[in-house]
């Protein structure tokens, strides 16, 4: 129903649910009439029989080429080796920023009504450097980098992010009264880059006490920006305020203008397959890879379609108390646009 | 009104709010009659004039020569050299585990009305080893340190705790996925000390979603275990859940039988002097002082006087919404004596 040019998109359903999530999106954006032709690629921690591999470089040149895409989830096994195909796309395609909104869904109760912030997480140091050894029998350490050029780039894209999105406030979220010199050098590359936003207020909350503030009253919360782990974390802490990881959006923005929207939930081998998943976390992130397309008037009908089939109640995913299946619920979803 | 032989424990009433709070924890203390002399000594941030020390040695061999103590918040300014007096103690007497029960007070309302677990953090290593450096201009790291024996020793804590304190499961939280070898190794030690409580549950749980489940259903916790920083920022979290770090008590336990116990709150130098602080963390945190000295009877009796006045609500501090001055809020614990 559309007569622009379609664009094309990378499509990864991943693991476990993935396919019957992605599937789902691409209903719903078919029946919106979304102008995107989808580029799927297989990227998996099960070996493709086709290609004899996990991920393939065309399943990359395909994003890099495209430079949008949809990520389903892709399990991380505990112990089999350092790097998760989670991170070696990070790496592969320089993500640098994860940016997940995280809101109070109308219609679905949770404890707190009034959640509205978005975490803006640097994705490609920190903690997840992958260097660690042993030092003797017994004694172990991992090594924290962190480096001016990262730090100040995610500053600047979650200042600029407030900016355009018309929020107010920047917290730089830290643990600097422990890690002086790498937290610190990440905050003295927010300060720097503060200053040039003085229309956004910018404040500086060390974890321990963030994370207390975000249970007591995450109203008191805008933008916040932080280093790898604590991201990690507080994405979740955020993401549990408001329903889950079921519920909540995020995308990744690379160096060379690449963005590679995922549902950063688990694949949930265990409903894998059976018709039941949830694909709201995907079908979000879907949004916000229309709204990086500039496509906002579908991004906005499709969002309001999502939230009110869930707000209506009548069909739920059994995540959420109901008993609809993914079809059922994403019919519903359709049914709305 | 004891006949029993004092014990005597070391006071450090802190910077701030501490000497206010300290003198309330004395008044509770006598009124009910607990058999215990303070020995009380300056530590804090700011230098002491009579002995031109943030801390002195007899300061220390007082809380070695009592093995036990009560302590409260000293300051931790970010960016002025590396150990705040908080770390300093840690090391210095060997506080290798920090515990902090959590619990829902009732008669105060928070979202969550079903909280009961206790947070051990291994309280010496980690990302705490204040091993920074630059390695080239615009690139720091930071060392996280794990050892078998430090993991295997809060291990050890946990369990014991859990079995002694009639609890059921302990949940050792983690980011192996990520950091396989420090993480790993800290694993690897508390599934060793778990096979020897086959009466314990033993599970493990990444990090991040441990923090969402802690925030969308506190109650699928029972004892938590974990690193340092893990510790820090989960038990914050968890105060969160029921009113704040006002409200929750802690306890340092050391290698040679040292028992400190701590108000984790910060020293509020904004209200200090003027009679208007919660003395309810370090009261609590007395209370568990009490408990690790078996003075039981003593423990309840104050532990009840604390939640009644609190659950009445006519004397309460303005953190919790009232008007009370931190001596009426005291008085009024005294008259449920
Ligand atoms: C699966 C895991 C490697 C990943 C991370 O730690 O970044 C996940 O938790 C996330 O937030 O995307
Ligand atoms: C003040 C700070 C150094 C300390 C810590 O990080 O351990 C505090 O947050 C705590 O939890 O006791």
């Amino acid at each position: 129903c559309s007569s622009t040019t379609p664009i094309t998109a990378t499509m990864f359903p991943g693991d476990g649910i993935g396919p019957e999530i992605a599937e789902s999106v691409k209903q719903v954006f078919t029946t919106a009439g979304v102008p995107i032709n989808w580029e799927e690629h297989y990227v998996s921690t099960e070996i493709d029989p086709r290609t004899q591999s996990f991920l393939t470089w065309e399943s990359l040149e395909s994003v890099r080429r495209n430079k949008v895409g949809l990520k389903g989830p892709m399990a991380t096994p505990i112990g089999k080796g350092h790097r998760s195909l989670n991170l070696t796309l990070r790496k592969e395609l320089n993500l640098y920023a994860n940016v997940r909104p995280c809101y109070s869904l109308p219609g679905y109760k949770t404890r707190y009504d009034d959640v509205n912030l978005i975490t803006i997480r640097e994705n490609t140091e920190g903690e997840y450097s992958g260097l660690e050894h042993q030092v003797v029998r017994g004694v172990v350490e991992s090594l924290k980098i962190i480096t001016r050029q990262a730090s100040l780039r995610v500053a600047e894209y979650a200042f600029h992010y407030a900016k355009t999105h018309g929020r107010e406030r920047v917290s730089a979220i830290h643990k600097a009264n422990i890690m002086q010199k790498t937290d610190g050098l990440f905050l003295k590359c927010c300060r720097e880059v503060a200053e040039k936003y003085p229309e956004i207020t910018y404040e500086e909350v060390v974890i321990d006490n963030c994370c207390m503030m975000l249970v007591k009253n995450p109203a008191l919360f805008d933008v916040l920006v932080m280093p790898n782990l604590y991201g990690d974390i507080i994405s979740d802490l955020c993401a549990g305020l408001v329903g889950g990881l079921g519920l909540t959006p995020s995308c990744n923005i690379g160096e060379d203008g690449v963005a590679l929207a995922e549902a950063v939930h688990g694949s949930a081998p265990d409903i894998a397959g059976k018709n039941l998943a949830n694909p709201t976390a995907l079908l979000l992130s879907g949004v916000m890879m229309l709204r990086h397309l500039k496509l906002n008037e579908q991004a906005e009908q499709i969002h309001s379609a999502i939230i009110n089939t869930i707000a209506e109640g009548k069909y739920r995913t059994a995540d959420l108390g109901g008993s609809s299946t993914t079809t059922d619920f994403t019919k519903a979803i359709c049914d709305h646009l």
